[in-house]
């Protein structure tokens, strides 16, 4: 299989890798910047550097796009144009309406990998990034059958799960579960820094409400402003979405309605449990909230005694005091059976533990 | 030291073991629940369980009310009746003009400390729950000083941190930073399950930044209704702010306007760096995002060579893909030298590494 990269970042780079080691392909690679081709080039995860463009995918039988959002429509244009008739196009953008309406051509197939955002650059690259990783694809009703098939075949070789949907359910998914949340990251930390401003040097102990609901905002913006855009009406459907339901609980609170405020609370509960039991395989989840004294080791050492008794964690945060001198640790475990045994094991230890 | 607690759960009863631990003082204990009442009087929360309200606080010296938000005025109230003249009487509620607005006595300071919301229930009271914690105090200007000076040096006692602040300031502060998170993870909630409602089966990989910002999504509503409704104000206040912002940011994507989607936010990040930095002690926060395989015993070997290394961790998290194959730990030290530090050892295991 003869595959070409544009854009050889964490992304191409890793496909790169991948597609080397895992399919035994050849790949060809291009970059903007020659410095970025070259370092590829020496980590192996292409074996050729295009001299152009249209040179890396010249006889390319498929390219993966990994642009930024805001060019990819284009630079994969450009890719069309020189890339030979059997050959299949795709990209890597967490965004796609904007980048598969304005291609029209049916080796064109969108595509979206759930992997890979937090170390950017080649250096990062890995063969195994997309292995069981989520990896959507939105193939318009025009695309050739044989080139789909291809490209979904390709990427169950480089390990990952293909998931197809149409590009712009695809689109309103994310906006609610990624782009909105970064929107509201960056909304609560405007308010809280405007609302406590005038008090300088009396900064709150904000506690982990705040540090987790502001966990992503200020994402980074040469990656995020593209994302937004790009997006931009599903996304503002979900906003506006999100204003109505404010104003909703808003009129409960000037009301003083505690059977709507309550009512409205147990359904988020709900809703919030059927959302992360369905995303995360293996059976429900628990959360156990376990107390500790914030000192160097303890969270280790809880975490590699579930470990050995062969309990997974499939997420944990700390909860620090603002002085650091204790905490509570949320693990959340796959499975009655398991989440049952590592409440045990915890309470044996002498932590308070409960159940979320 | 006579000290009452009324109402004998995770607060009241851990009040009672740090006065009797840490000040030898003698306390006296009142409970609706007779069983409760005993329970505590079995773990040695207090010395005396009272017969009455009345009874429990007839010759205190300082009166801890310890009972829910939305009946504090009505509890406190009745405690004051029933207290010595020259007792203090002060309660531990999460939001302070409900109760200080509806209290006119010089005998009376609000508090509020930030210490044990998740085991509830006086078997996991501890007496060194409020070492080193914020409590707040709201005394008004009609508190009588000799008292307020009582209380204030009782709850250094207690080993927390007395911190005085008026109750409008406590209140707006607490709505921006802890209950608009709570109102916005139960919008993203509510908003996510019906955009995505139609598709059924097919749920998405949601990824982390919907599981952090939905963390505390549903949150007990015995507690929060009461909260909500007593600071509705404060808070409505922050949620029209919020949604000022929000209709701000939906013009700059209507407008696709990328110098404005960009300036905001870069604007929220340093807001985030300054809030969170100004909140945790010891000098400034770095984030490591480290990619590692998600196999038991990863995150605790990690961890535990950090630990070893002198380097405490003051927040951790851990993002595994959807399939838990894979993730990212989030860490979170405090200082520059300790960071890169961390860094270092990170990057000498193998794991790809980066500054956040």
């Amino acid at each position: 299989m003869r595959v070409a990269v544009v854009g050889v970042g964490l992304i191409g780079g890793s496909i790169g890798l991948a597609a080397r080691e895992r399919l035994g392909g050849t790949v060809s690679g291009w970059s903007r910047s020659r410095s970025t081709l070259e370092r590829a080039l020496e980590l192996g995860a292409i074996d050729r550097a295009g001299d152009s463009l249209a040179d890396a995918v010249r006889d390319a039988e498929a390219v993966f796009v990994c642009a930024p959002v805001g060019v990819l429509p284009d630079v994969v244009r450009e890719v069309l144009a020189a890339a030979p008739e059997d050959c299949v196009v795709t990209d890597a953008g967490s965004t796609k309406r904007s980048v598969v309406e304005a291609t029209v051509d049916p080796r064109f197939v969108g595509g979206h990998p759930l992997a890979g955002a937090e170390t950017a650059g080649v250096e990062h690259a890995r063969a195994d990034l997309f292995v069981d990783a989520t990896w959507y694809l939105t193939p318009t009703p025009g695309a050739t059958g044989v080139l789909f098939e291809r490209l979904h075949r390709l990427i169950r070789e480089l390990g990952a799960r293909p998931a197809t949907i149409d590009a712009a359910t695809h689109d309103t998914m994310l906006a609610a579960v990624s782009h909105l949340p970064h929107v509201f990251a960056n909304v609560l930390v405007a308010q809280a820094a405007s609302a406590l401003g005038e008090d300088g040097e009396r900064m709150p102990a904000t506690g982990p409400s705040f540090r987790d609901a502001t966990r992503v905002a200020g994402a980074n913006s040469a990656i995020w402003t593209d994302i937004y855009l790009a997006n931009r009406d599903a996304l503002i459907e979900q906003m506006d979405g999100a204003i109505t339901r404010l104003q909703d609980v808003r009129a409960a609170l000037t009301a003083a309605d505690p059977d709507a405020v309550t009512a409205w609370n147990d359904a988020a509960r709900e809703d919030r449990r059927r959302l992360l039991e369905a995303q995360l395989a293996g059976g429900p989840l628990y959360e156990l909230r376990v107390s500790v004294p914030n000192e160097p080791g303890v969270v280790a050492t809880l975490a590699l005694e579930l470990a050995r008794a062969g309990i997974d964690i499939a997420d944990i945060a700390l909860y620090p005091t603002p002085d650091n001198s204790e905490g509570v640790i949320a693990l959340w475990i796959t499975g009655e059976e398991p989440a049952a045994r590592a409440e045990s094991l915890v309470a044996e230890r002498g932590y308070p533990v409960a159940r979320a």
